[in-house]
């Protein structure tokens, strides 16, 4: 069994609507930030497991998306997997 | 002037406790992945804005990462900055 790290990122589908982004996007232009023309918010997490290989890891990382971390009605992710050094 | 497309990503500075991580953990324990170890929690942004070059979008990333996106006292960040397909 070999330790992963894995990163997911969880971004809205396009055409979802995102107040967070919009209110983030005025708040920088009120502060001057005029050069910005588009926000999208999203969630980032880090999960440390224990797999048998990267493909399993992968597996299981794509269940737990899925499952619990997105909404796959109007969600979307990604993950990276990498050994963690020991 | 060219358009720059930032990926952020906010993560707490080590040592901040992080209850929707053990949240997550503990209910994944609960759904059977028992390989999970660890989980930490984070936000994650996607920013497209026009600049001069890639080190003045790279200077404005940082200003926003650290007046408006992050709270510098308890997370940190890591911007990546990629030039926009045309």
């Amino acid at each position: 069994m070999k330790i992963f790290k894995a990163r997911i990122y969880i971004t809205l589908k396009p055409g979802v609507f995102d107040p967070q982004g919009k209110v983030i996007l005025s708040s920088l232009e009120t502060l001057g930030h005029k050069g910005v023309q588009r926000v999208s918010t999203g969630k980032y997490f880090e999960i440390e497991l224990v797999a048998e290989d990267a493909e399993v890891a992968k597996r299981e990382m794509e269940d737990i998306c899925q499952g619990l971390l997105a909404n796959p009605v109007i969600e979307k992710w990604n993950h990276r997997i990498s050994e963690a050094p020991k």
